[in-house]
């Protein structure tokens, strides 16, 4: 049986790991084919976060327009889980990265996913007008689909806390910007107001894209896929994090509740009983 | 007892989340002080991890050398405990927050804390010099300290599979220009060299800077905190976990172990006993 | 506006943490209404866990069967994701909990969550057959919802190294014992066996019920809800992990990659190209 | 070069992951030597716990020793950080694996450590007795050590809420009851008291053990590592963390902050600022 050859196994424990991304040798590492000593320097870390997820360098306009994005999200205050827990974290002992840790895996479906979710809504639009439909009739029918599977909630739409996204108006305008200079197709953009303009006409009042709405529009126009769009959110986020937990460090404390402990939490059990006569 | 008044109460709640960071009112957000809209689209996200960590900005040439350093650390392949995680995981069937979450933790102490440690190293010579010791004999006495505190290992210094480090030499590089051009002071570069000759002088081998050591360098020259070494270091390294884990998504696959299945693990425990008669 | 008021705000907080699991006074710590001194000493761990997620005790009798569940599932050994995470995570310089959580962490859908999509299962099966429908309708009917969704691998049935699951075998051995003697009424151990027989008859061969396949009956007989399945399979394989981090910090290394240095992993990519001219 | 001799390297591949721990072949598992399905239905959680940990099976008492340790520690209300973490993870769309993981990574040094670090001082004074001092001069000297290095908080005694830790009696009574009985020695149990009495004539004023001090004499007394006190706990209190991530699981509530949002941070931070004219 060929699988038990040691020669055989032995390729397949090479293969067990293989990747695109990296290939090293004792004093060469080349990312996605190009030195490391060639990048350090040369590219912006923007730039290399884009090789490393993609393959090829984006142009300096794409990576304009990636950074804007990135620098967007970095953070939203801590009454955020996410921030919060980052700085509870280093006052139970943690360091920086164990923080960091605890404070991204929070970042899931309803608290970081809000941008990928967006990113499909997006694509299935796409699908629909790319199938001849018109862009109007397309939006109803993916809302429609979405807000049967999903609840009502529209991911990267209205803000339970800014009544507009001042991140949002401001990221807009830089893909219009790059429309007109040909960086961007603009057809998400596109996608994302039409989004806007019915769901205002379905419940009478302006609902308008927050940062995931917007966001989603430039990594949708930059070819990212969905999850990429979660990702891209936490590398984002995780600045965020990192510095308030760096604060936090720096304030001290020890083992830090959500509140400050004279505020106690309400028990709302069982009467006192005793063990021996329950 | 005034703790015990509501109005007291509440402001020791506003406070027990009190932050520099970011500043926010509905359809406002400001960062260190600067509304987001201004930020997004003229600050680099190397500028904006600055901001958000230091307080204030740094001038385009600082944020060049804090960028090629971010660069240069997003990845060392699957065979690093930290990527492989992230590559597990997603096929656990976490998403890619989750994958993140997992592989960041393990940047500990060995596998992410040797920037920080570096930094304290140098930060130790810096002492001693600044106390008026000559920069040999400081260099000497704080690896005396360190060896017999930690032992032989000195954290940015050899490496166990590059011989040289080309991250290090580019690195070094771009240190160097910078300190003709007056953007650093290139105090922790000398520092750092004359590590790399001590050890020199006491081992008989060259052991030259690595990837740590280097970033060590800049980070110090920039000013930031050790403890932010590893911070950043985790921001880096979080590009690549990403890419890892998002490739691994693409690839499939199921509860993926450390080795192929047909390669088992060996059991060196107790043999075969029986429960009833131990 | 009463929001604003202090003592409503005060109300407020208070309500924001609220549980019926523990009530805590300087001195005095009461679980579900017992005091905690009545409690040490007299409930076994697996009671305690009872207590806890539940709000009542249970019989010794339902005690025995939740115990034998927890302890059948605590450890499937380092080529599963979860213990060499553990393994390798403590090699970085993580303490027990944080290498613990890291593991934990990918005991997700595809790694852990077998378990709770069973009881899922069972639960759509029982549903129908309340309805009125006959077992063996009810299960293909159920069979076949499932695999129109989640594809052809049935959570709980099969198992790729073990034929048969000689954890499964014992465990409905003791579902059998405790339904003679009245414990549990053996509902879900006939729509388990239901699913294998009409396992069987679809594909042609066995595939028996494993150990997901097993406790879901124990934890669907015991009135757990799905989820708890999830986190009841947490807890058991914790132990698991604790003990192999344990023994990995004993065994020592730094930095342990999923294989040994000496085999590479191999690289996929794109050939060397040069940054200058791409 | 016998390196790279395939069989070789095979044979380094499977020793790579080797463990004393889990033997297993298809249809075969068996703990430390005994089959899994002699130990479902006849060792308690508890006693299934020290087997994996310890390679060997408690007696029936020594069991029942680490159950009350293990019952005692179990939760300790959501104002601790690990608690109200595993609650806001589900609210941000965690499932309970991902809640557990982050709460329990916070278990560290300051939050989770204290068991262990109390294990370390009370192994000191052991040392210091079995080198011929006197138990009260070892008490001395040991804590002497301790808070030079460490600062003045003893871990094991005192606690910020409970005057008299009510798990602490009730463990130190079943303590004294299992050293009659000579189910332990009782050396630690003396320690404990000693390291009491010296703390209070230090300070003056009572500085009673707390559940770390006394479950820290129960795994001193039955042998376990010190670095086994935090994974005991860990165990111990993943128990509480998942109770209430599925008490919040069932309450609802999407991406719970640490307080009610009515209740705003305070930014204490650089005032507004201009980009354009910094």
């Amino acid at each position: 049986m060929p699988e038990h050859d040691p020669t055989d196994l032995l390729n397949q424990a090479k293969r067990w790991w293989s990747t695109e991304i990296i290939e090293m040798k004792p004093g060469m590492i080349r990312f996605r084919g190009f030195p490391i000593e060639q990048l350090i320097g040369s590219v912006t870390f923007a730039q290399m976060i884009w090789l490393l997820l993609r393959g090829d360098l984006p142009s300096p306009d794409q990576a304009s327009l990636l950074e804007a994005a990135l620098v967007s999200a970095v953070d939203h205050g801590p009454q955020a889980p996410s921030i919060a827990i980052g700085r509870m974290a280093v006052t139970c002992g943690l360091p920086l990265n164990g923080a960091m840790a605890s404070a991204i895996n929070v970042l899931d479906d309803v608290h970081g996913g809000a941008g990928e979710q967006c990113i499909e809504l997006y694509a299935a639009i796409a699908q629909h007008v790319n199938g001849g439909m018109a862009l109007k009739r397309a939006v109803a029918q993916a809302l429609d689909a979405f807000t049967k599977e999903h609840g009502k909630i529209i991911p990267g739409f209205g803000h339970r806390f800014h009544p507009t996204d001042p991140r949002a108006v401001r990221l807009l305008g830089l893909v219009d910007a790059a429309r007109k200079t040909g960086v961007i197709a603009g057809r998400f953009a596109d996608i994302g107001r039409a989004v806007e303009t019915e769901l205002q006409r379905r419940t009478g009042r302006r609902i308008p894209m927050n940062i995931d709405g917007a966001t989603a529009v430039i990594y949708a126009e930059l070819g990212f896929a969905p999850a990429l769009g979660r990702g891209l959110f936490v590398l984002s986020r995780s600045v965020g994090i990192l510095a308030h937990a760096w604060e936090q460090t720096q304030q001290g404390g020890r083992i830090k509740g959500p509140m400050p402990p004279a505020i106690p939490y309400s028990y709302a059990g069982h009467s006192a009983r005793d063990f021996a006569k329950p």
